[in-house]
This record gives structure tokens, C-alpha cells and sequence, in this order.
């Protein structure tokens, strides 16, 4: 047999949210009359709006016709949906991109897994603790970690502590590093990053010639106007940032899969030899090696989200978003629950009871109250000791949630 | 700066068919009435069949209601997707799948590039040449290949020449090797494998503790029954090989971006220290950590491809191009060209005239035949002197090519 990649077994024991779906399958199966309050993992609820599927019809009929059949598309997306977002997400905002700079693909997990791949495996990366669990992942995978030891935590990853102790704002690094993961507004603790933080983050950056890799998957629930919602409104971060960003949350594309990756001219890596290289042409290339781009239909439904109706029912559409967050965070801070997040972020972070283990306190949740999260360390080590619930359920969701774990669950 | 994947550097100049488009758009600014004929990139062109188109339309009503709304679907696709695959491509010849060895993806293209992530980077890879260049150039990023030479031969990998000298049928590797890419039918060659030729495949994969990619993308254009449609139905074949298809060229999915990769359970890999692994399980952590699936309404509309209807057609849709193959293959011969393939195969092989290298050849055809098609040396270096078309395009596309080609070329 040939030999494997040996990062492989470096992995902690299972992906969180594999992990998740297969304790919620097998509480589903032995009780299969339980109603469950589904706050686990961050999937949307509302269906698409009206303009989206209207998009949608109009594109299924070109398809069907050989005037106007879409076969292969550009690697990176059609100009189309690439000048919306150039316009719309960073114009508006006073950021300039050339279309050659955003990368459509099909899903901002792929891209936070993918963006690895340009860089040396010598490369150190840095990442927020708690965060998205995929950065880690692809960086294990990719041989930059070392194994796990018990509690989850790799030896060789710098991580960033983000707890109530730092008011969630994790410190610079104490040692050089290469790759910063950054996520903000933050998934799982619900922090946003004021621009005087984002501005450290850039100097570092540029002091240590690192490259930021940026998450703002969440940005549309930013609400407070000083919050940045582009590492790009930071002057110097075009040269050591990367953006991604994300139709999931906003517009309710789980499950179409549409995302984007800005990669600006300017943003430089280097080869052994000390060869300037520029960090956009490789990311073309590996698009154009590894990818055909997202389907026309999904494109064209993401242009759909930038017309003036379909900005209206994406705000109509995440607008009781907002309001399910302080539902439940408020009702977990009256039942005695030390709560943070669910301000500018779709995501509520609090303490487990007593502190007990947190994949421990998502087994009594859902055992007791029939109400699914996240636990907090499949998030990192400094996760440990907290839990994650959504805002993306409907109302009564949220509603029932809090009511069940006020009554069924002791802080 | 960080410091950047070095291998990226070994890649030849440029990806083959991002090279193609540059040409053409060139071309086409330089020539603004030309009319060109484009059987250059493998891509369909007749639209998606009514059954597929109604099925889109279906899916997208779901999605806009609450109660039929998917969000996040399955990481390796929705089990009435996997199912009708399982049924259809494998049971209905002998072939027993398991559900949770299909693994449905975004393209063809990527699962032929990131195969390659669950081996050592130390294996060995063997690939038939020419072929997709996909296989390559996926293995040069990952630093199995060393730096390309003048004519884009890479020093590491074994290269399995098929040239008409061996009537296309490569010969086993002379040294051990651990990864073997075959792609019947051949893009490009449209040279399709025996099945005592894919037994011997089989046999020395197993001999050799060699795993075999194979990639059957094209297996609906073979007409012949004693042709494999998949290696599986080779014995032995589950240790030792993965198999995968694509929607794109069999329903006119380019555009739609859906693929699948058979992984069973049997196959496996070993670890340093010897350690039994099952590429099963590492291809459904792969999976897990880097994809979210693709599209809820793209899988919809492949599964309708395994209707009565949309079976029925599909074989239309497909119908045309086998004759478009025979139009092309015997126009080209007629015209005094060595052509091969064009059987069992969607794509045209044949000689460039007087030996001249193959992208002078594509650039001869564009600026004296306005025709578009695709240079051998791109697919590898024994494809240097060869030259593909494809028979993707109309009737009316295929005849003009063929014409064009005798009166403004001579072979």
C-alpha cells in the first residue's frame, strides 16, 4: 500500500461538527420523539429570498436553451458577480479591488482549508483559541502542528487566547510568526475587532512580514458604524491580508455554497532565495489547477443578492437574526449564565455551569433539554469551559431554547 | 514576507487550458469578426435536458419556502444523490457500492487534484502521457515532481508514453511506483483500455502495493460491451483503485459542476511505522474538514439524470457527438492526417502535419482555419506532435471544422 500523508493521524479525534451530527444522530435514534431546539451548528433557517429564486428560475431557463447554455465558466467567477462584490461589499466602503483580485469559490470552508496551500509547510501559523475549527485543521493536514495531545491543543500552532479574561481580544504574538488566522466578527465568541485592534494586527503584520488571513464571514451583523467590516478599511493591509467572505450567512446560502476570497496585487509572499513573489498570481494559478469555479446558476443567484430588492429582503432576511441573539442572551444572563457575543455577531458564548467540560454540557443540553450547541473546546483549547449557541433559529427557537434551559438546566 | 510553496515554482508556464483561453482571447481582439469553430476546451454544448431543467425548477421553489429550505447538506452528498449513483452507474452492472464509498463533489477536476492530499509526499507517481493535465500539475504543487524542464517533463514522475507506436496501450512502469493515474476513455487520446488490460493494471497495482486513480469522466461515450465502464468491474480492483466520474460530458454539467469519487472501504494505505489505513476514512475526514458539498439543487438536478427521463435524455443529449467524432475523424484522415480515437471517446487525436510542434499547430489553425483546438505538448510531453479536437461541438461545428482544416491546412 502506498504510503499515506502522515498529517493525517495528527488530528484530534473527529471535525466538531461531524462530531456534533453524529451525537445528535444517535440521541435522534434512541429518541425518536424528542423534539429538538437546534442551535448547534451555524446553518440558517429562512429560506432564500424572492429575488434569489427568482434569479434562480431565470438562469434554470438559460440553461435549458443553446442560445444561452452555460457550460465551463472563469476559474474565478463571471465578471458579472465579481463586479457586484467589487462595488457593492468594498467600493461602497471606500475600498478599491480590481476584479482580478476577488476569487469567487464554493464555500468559505474551502477557502479558509484551501488558502493553506500557497504557503511553505515551515510557515508558523498563528490563530485565534477559539475559532473556526477549519483553519486548524487544513494547517494539521498540511504537516504545520505536530500531533494533538489530549486536550487538543498542537504544540507547534501559536495560539491567540481569546477569553473573558482578555475581554475576548486575544495579544499580539510573543514569537515570530508567519500565517494569522483572524475571524471577525468572531465565530464562536461573538467579538468584533474595533479598528484600532485591526490596526495593531496590520502593523504586526507588516513588522513581521506576515500574511493576515481574514475571516469576515459575519460581517453583515456588524451594526455599531465604527466597527470595521473589511481588514482592507485599515490603511496598509492590502499588502499583508487576505479577505474571505461569505453568502452563507448573510443571504442564506448554506446550502448553495458561494463564497469569495479577496487576494489584493500587493499582498507579497517570498521563496527560499528571498524572491519577492506576489501571493494574487499563485492563488490564480492554484485556481486554475484546482477549480472551474461555483455553478452559473449559484453566480447568478449571488448577483441577485446585490439588486436593490434583493439588498432589502437580505436585510429583511437577517434582520430577526439580531433580536434572536438578545433573546437568548439575555435570557441565559437571567438564568444566571455568564453570556457574551450576540452584538454585531450571530453567535452567543457563555460559561458552562461550574465549569464542567464542554462537549460534557452539550451532552446534559441535549439529554436534558432537547436543545443542540456547540461545545466549546471542538473550537481550541481556550474554548474549553464554554459553549456556543446560534442565532440563525427561527424566533420560537430561540424563544423555547432559553425557556427549556431556565427550567431543565442549572447555571 | 512568509515564505511561499516553493513547488509552485516547478509548475510549467502556464495551466494548458487557462493558456488556451489567453490565446483565443487574443485572437479574438486582434480579429473581432472572425468566426471561430471551438473544439478546443472538452466543454458541451447542447443544454441541460427537460428532465434536469424541471428538477432545478422544482428544487429552487424549494428553497424558497421554510418548510422545504435545506441549509448545510451532507459533507459527501445527499443520500438520494448517492443512492441512484450506487443503483445506476455501478449495481445495474454487477458493481456493489456501499453509500458511504461515494463521495459526490464539485467537479471532476478537483477530485482528480486533491486526491493526491491523502499520500506521503514521498510516493511515487506514474501517469499515463499524455493525459489530463490536472493529475500533474496537482502533484507538482504538492512536491512530487521536481522542476519542469524545457519541454514540460517533470523529473520525478514515472511516465507511461502512449504514442501510436504502442497504439496508445502504455506499457507497466519500469520501477516501482506508488500512485498510478489512468483515464479511460483517454482524454486526449480517446484510446479506451481492455479489459485484460485493466486487469494487468489491477494485477500490478496489487503486486506492487500501487494505488491507482482512475478517472472514468468519460465511460457514457463507450458503445463497445466488452469495453470496462469501471474499473471495478475488474476483480480484485476495490484494494487497490479509486474511481471517478463527473456529470460534466455525460449530462452536459460543465457549467453545473458535479462529480463523484468511489473510495472503498477496502483500499488502504500504510503509515510510516506500517500501520494499516484504511484511504476510506481519511478521504471522509478530508472530505469533512475542506468540502460542505455541493449544492442542494445542483445534486437535485443529477439525480433527475437517473430517471427513465432523464436517462432517455441524456442518451439524446450524447447521441450527436459519437457522430461528430466519425465526421471529424474521417474528414481529418480523408484529408491525409493519422488520426486516432474518435471510438468509445469523445475526443479526436491525430498527427500535426510534417511533425510541427503542437502549439505552432494551434496557433496555424486559429490565424488560417479560425478553428480552436487543443496541442499535445499541453497534455504531457508525449503528446508533442499530436494535436486534440473534441466532438463537443454542433454537427454543423464539426462539419465546418473539417472543412476548414482541408481547404486551409495541409496534413
Amino acid at each position: 500500500m502506498p504510503r499515506i500523508n502522515e498529517h493525517f493521524r495528527s488530528l484530534r479525534a473527529a471535525y466538531l461538527f461531524a462530531e456534533i451530527r453524529r451525537r445528535t444522530q444517535a440521541f435522534r435514534e434512541a429518541h425518536p420523539d424528542a423534539r429538538l431546539v437546534n442551535l448547534g451548528i451555524g446553518d440558517v433557517t429562512q429560506p432564500l429570498p424572492p429575488a434569489v429564486i427568482e434569479a434562480l428560475h431565470a438562469a434554470t431557463d438559460e440553461m435549458a436553451r443553446p442560445e444561452t447554455f452555460r457550460g465551463y465558466g472563469p476559474y474565478a467567477g463571471y465578471e458579472f458577480l465579481l463586479a457586484a462584490i467589487a462595488a457593492h461589499d468594498f467600493g461602497a466602503r471606500g475600498v478599491r479591488l480590481s476584479l482580478d483580485e476577488i476569487f469567487v469559490s464554493d464555500g468559505g470552508k474551502s477557502d479558509s482549508a484551501n488558502l493553506q496551500e500557497l504557503f511553505a509547510p515551515e510557515c508558523v501559523v498563528a490563530l485565534m483559541d477559539p475559532v473556526y475549527p477549519v483553519y486548524a485543521d487544513s494547517n494539521v493536514v498540511a504537516g504545520r502542528s505536530g500531533p494533538a495531545d489530549d486536550s487538543g491543543r498542537y504544540p507547534d500552532f501559536v495560539y491567540l487566547p481569546c477569553t473573558a479574561d482578555n475581554a475576548f481580544e486575544p495579544a499580539l504574538p510573543d514569537r515570530h510568526v508567519d500565517l494569522i488566522y483572524l475571524c471577525y466578527p468572531n465565530n464562536p465568541t461573538g467579538a468584533v475587532a474595533t479598528r484600532e485592534a485591526l490596526t495593531r494586527w496590520v502593523d504586526y503584520a507588516r513588522a513581521e512580514n506576515a500574511t493576515i488571513l481574514f475571516d469576515a464571514a459575519y460581517e453583515a451583523y456588524v451594526v455599531d458604524p465604527d466597527v470595521p467590516r473589511s481588514i482592507y478599511e485599515i490603511p496598509g493591509a492590502r499588502e499583508v491580508a487576505i479577505e474571505s467572505r461569505s453568502f452563507s450567512k448573510t443571504a442564506g446560502f448554506t446550502g448553495m455554497r458561494l463564497a469569495y476570497t479577496v487576494v489584493p496585487k500587493e499582498a507579497r509572499g517570498r521563496t527560499a532565495d528571498g524572491t519577492d513573489t506576489s501571493l494574487n498570481a499563485l492563488w490564480t494559478r492554484r485556481v486554475g489547477i484546482k477549480s472551474n469555479g461555483p455553478p452559473y446558476l449559484i453566480q447568478k443567484a449571488a448577483a441577485a443578492v446585490y439588486t436593490p430588492e434583493g439588498q432589502k429582503q437580505v436585510r429583511d432576511l437577517i434582520d430577526g437574526y439580531p433580536t434572536n441573539a438578545r433573546i437568548i442572551a439575555d435570557g441565559l444572563a437571567r438564568a444566571g449564565f455568564a453570556v457574551y457575543g450576540g452584538r454585531n455577531a450571530p453567535y452567543i458564548w457563555f460559561r458552562t455551569p461550574a465549569g464542567i467540560p464542554s462537549w460534557e454540557f452539550f451532552d446534559q443540553l441535549l439529554s436534558n433539554a432537547q436543545v443542540l450547541g456547540a461545545p466549546g473546546a471542538g473550537f481550541g483549547p481556550s474554548g474549553e469551559g464554554y459553549f456556543r449557541l446560534t442565532a440563525f433559529g427561527s424566533r420560537a427557537d430561540a424563544e423555547e431554547a432559553v425557556e427549556r434551559i431556565r427550567t431543565r438546566l442549572s447555571a
